[in-house]
């Protein structure tokens, strides 16, 4: 059983299921459900699709992920990020609206799937790792901005394209004569609608005298009855005859992929974007995931989610859809209206179907500038200044890494500014530890602590140098370290004894290794000898490994303190 | 005059400069100068240019480097590596032997003199680091086999084509019937005269009774006489009219940039391949230039090597000439002639231009199976097995990366394999900082020194949990770490303080800061209180730029023994 349950999480919970718990959940979905749909709707519409897709990609990624995530609040289904940047990765290869638009999405969905069950089988969920916090931070701030910007075409009733700054600015400057003043009308209404429930909803609930249990399940709901009234309005006036556009009829069948329009090239040139989606899906789910588990004290499995994820974006391939993962809002929903366990994912999924097949016509006239208006103002939570601000406090270097994403991902689109993003980082990270900190230590007067010169007054004796190198010994600042020890010796002809204190030294690579038997050579020369104190258990079993050891000059010493009093007397003794 | 000293390296130098001086590098520069021609013609032949080539890029960049390099030693002019790497580079754009061959040969010269100034100015030396020992080693392993490979038409006397394993070995063995016995015949002997000379010339002149001087001046002309001897032979027999492949008439005069054959889009595309090529001869040059260097006790400057190397290219391009650097077996040659000073740079350089102005018919004779003689028995040097065996015992994992380099060259070709290296060489450095080693540690009895329970037998305290990290916490290990440390403290109910020991980290980036804050939280929630000991100087100083230690719930100690000491007294007092 306990191995089952390590590749379907589920069982896990479902052996302690109960008739309560179901009712509770039931309950939990129906609300969940209503609440959710306008959302699913408004993000399958960023990536470019019929708004029914994106019921569709809530129903089997909703039900496989609660069979195999690891999380018990997660909520599956199409997400504003993934979305945008599935829009961005079609448009080169198909039209907007086209069949072939749709097959090429269901393929990034069926590819995102595949890449993170591969990662996931080749343990390789390190790789998200390499999207660091400034990187992440401006790519989504910028990201949200700019699909605000595109937003603007539906709020405003005219046409624009492109999807980085500049093609869609110029675009809605070239088309700001064809407003249409229904739509705009119904825009600034539904988004004052929506901000004003935001912040009094609630409180309106409380004073109408509402039970504090229907406040806390229908307290999100305002978006829900904009766009009730929004689509009511539109019906009755008719305004989709005066240039409001609606989602009109939905197709009877379900999207499929077009094979004859997929050949091997398309499938290679889909893969960065695929890559890259499933990589900041993952991240993003995995994050609002931990946070939720930390709340109730449950565990996350990384590995896992690769797997649920993976699933659940094939699942959506399979049903006409496009990439999914687990969304904050989503899950912040899910939780607000009682979840207890991923039987809501599967009870919602079913839901949903029903809706499908049943409810479509209520969405005929429901108007898209509703949908943008929900998009925009959630879009608008996630840019955040108050982010850059703590960064450029903390460290200027990653503030302008900050800047840089935000404007590559503005100005050259979202994948080339992810890339140059990670990219930068890495070369940060290498500058910097290719530029180590090397301190002269010496003893703090009666302890057998040692620090550096510079900063506590310490002992120190002529004849020996105690060199402590802040930083991992590896290809990036071999060199410079075999550089540095060199010239510190140079300077001065006293010395007779160099210790490298290794007690910062996590990792040394052949590199490394290769200039340390440079430097024994070069100061075996100069008549000085070279011990090694406080070197880690790891690295010193590694260093057996090579024949550093046999060539060194001097002696290793356990503890740096050992390593002085050693020296010290058989100065005296000489 | 420092100043000036600093960006004119020469003057140095000069100052001390003495006519005792002049007259042994002019001595020194002539035998240098003699024993350096066969091998500046094979390095031409080698970049798919007319071997004349070979001299025309030894005269301004040996001036140049001379005057704005900082090696004492250090030959410039065109070397194997970057010779073959250019050739890969312009075979793409232009047939070889064709006009437009030499011009982006040129261009080539041209863009890597720049590429190396940009680094310069922009302090961007440390990029070169990315090349890690175990790359380079596979890198001039398979390029010096690849060579040797290429070199066997010139040796056979055949055609083929192509500059990878397969194409190369599949052409030689399509031409296998051609070979051309004479051409055969010349490459066979001159191979075993120039290995016997090698290894018993300088014996021979020993016996012969020459004096001691003698023998280190000309103890390594070997290449040359076979070279001499070649070149009678050929002549004498008119072997030339026999299939013998020969150098011919020199053009006589310079090969210029034609500016009408380049466009802004082949810039752009040989962007990469002059990056590399820079890249790859500035590293070889330096640690030439730092092994002679210090066995001399001089000092070398790898910035203002930048700046020297890089006018030595430019000035190649203005000569016509391809893509230089500084050579290990031309610096060799030097400091066997006798050479003192970078003078021997200037005067061998007006030698090889009187050389091209008057003495060029003598190498109108001059075998090309000879040049490709000479290259191979050099190019095998470099060949090395040890290397690997020695990294098999240190890392499997570092040997891998050489193996893995090794062939991508062979199969895809030296750049190709050159960035895959690299590539790789940096994810696997981030999947070592991603898995990062934490021990848990205590007190060694009767001491202040803590260390890992694993390993020493040492004193814990049930309620105190001393963690320590043996690597630097940055966006690579930030999430790994969050998750480690949460998944230790939930194991044991009794933990009520949890002291990271910092003694190992040299820097904290925004990502693993945010990752510390959830941290703090966490385990706020959890009623376990989180302690910082030993933290460096520097990452103390970035913390107060942060919101962190206001934010957290226990102390920050100097030592891990304060900390020890001051929670267990509370402890007691509670």
């Amino acid at each position: 059983m306990t191995k089952f349950a390590k590749y379907l999480p589920a069982l896990t919970w479902l052996k302690h299921y109960q008739g309560a718990d179901l009712k509770n959940d039931t309950v939990a979905s129906i609300v969940f459900t209503i609440m959710v749909i306008p959302q699913s709707l408004a993000y399958a519409m960023l990536a470019g699709l019929p708004a029914i897709t994106g019921l569709y990609a809530s129903i089997l990624p909703s039900i496989l992920y609660s069979l195999f995530g690891t999380s018990r609040s997660l909520a599956v289904g199409p997400v504003a990020l993934t979305s945008v940047m599935t829009a961005s990765a079609v448009l080169p290869f198909a039209v907007s609206g086209s069949e072939q638009y749709a097959s090429v999405a269901i393929l990034l969905a069926f590819l995102s799937g595949v890449f993170l069950l591969v990662l996931s089988l080749l343990r390789l969920g390190f790789l998200t790792n390499l999207l660091s916090h400034p990187v992440i931070s401006g790519f989504i701030s910028a990201s949200a901005l700019l699909i605000v910007i595109g937003q603007l075409k539906y709020l405003l009733g005219i046409q624009s394209e492109g999807d980085t700054l500049l093609p869609l600015v110029s675009s809605l400057f070239a088309h700001l004569g064809d407003i249409n003043l229904p739509t705009f009308i119904l825009s600034v209404s539904s988004i004052a609608s929506l901000l004003l429930m935001r912040r009094y909803f609630i409180n309106l609930l409380k004073a109408l005298g509402c039970s504090d249990s229907f406040v806390q399940l229908f307290g999100k709901s305002g978006p829900v009855l904009v766009v009730i009234a929004a689509t009511v309005t539109v019906a009755t006036l008719s305004l989709d005859n005066m240039g409001v556009s609606i989602i009109g009829a939905v197709p009877n069948k379900l999207l499929g992929l077009n094979i004859e329009g997929i050949s091997w090239d398309m499938i290679k040139a889909l893969f960065p974007s695929a890559f890259l989606i499933s990589i900041v899906g993952f991240i993003g789910s995995v994050s609002v995931a931990q946070s939720f588990a930390a709340k109730r004290r449950q565990d996350i499995d990384p590995n896992q989610e690769l797997v649920g994820l993976g699933l659940a974006n094939i699942g959506s391939a399979f049903s006409g859809a496009f990439p999914v993962t687990g969304g904050f809002s989503r899950t912040v929903l899910n939780t607000d209206c009682g979840s207890k366990s991923p039987m809501t994912g599967i009870i919602s999924a079913l839901l949903i179907l029903l809706t499908i097949l049943f409810l479509t016509p209520l969405f005929y006239y429901l108007p898209k500038a509703i949908l943008a208006s929900i998009i925009s103002i959630s879009m608008m939570q996630l840019v955040s200044v108050e982010d850059l601000r703590n960064l450029w406090r903390f460290s200027k270097k990653e503030a302008y890494l900050l800047i840089i994403t935000f404007s590559v991902v503005m100005i050259e689109g979202m994948e080339t500014g992810l890339i140059a993003g990670v990219i930068l980082s890495i070369l940060f990270f290498l500058w910097h530890t290719s530029h180590p900190h090397i301190a002269i230590v010496g003893r703090l007067p009666g302890t057998e602590q040692f620090r550096n010169v510079q900063r506590f007054s310490v002992e120190t004796n002529p004849s020996i140098l105690t060199v402590r190198i802040d930083e991992n010994l590896f290809f990036a600042n071999a060199r410079v370290f075999e550089e540095r020890l060199q010239s510190l010796v140079s300077q001065d002809p006293a010395i007779r004894h160099l210790i490298l204190m290794c007690t910062a030294i996590n990792m040394i690579d052949a590199s490394a290794l290769q200039s340390l038997e440079k430097i024994v050579d070069r100061l075996a020369d100069s008549n000085v000898k070279l011990h090694l104190s406080e070197v880690k258990g790891p690295i010193m079993d590694r260093l057996k490994q090579s024949s550093l050891l046999d060539n060194l000059s001097g002696q290793v010493f356990i503890t740096q303190h050992q390593a002085i009093q050693a020296l010290e007397t058989k100065q005296t003794n000489e």
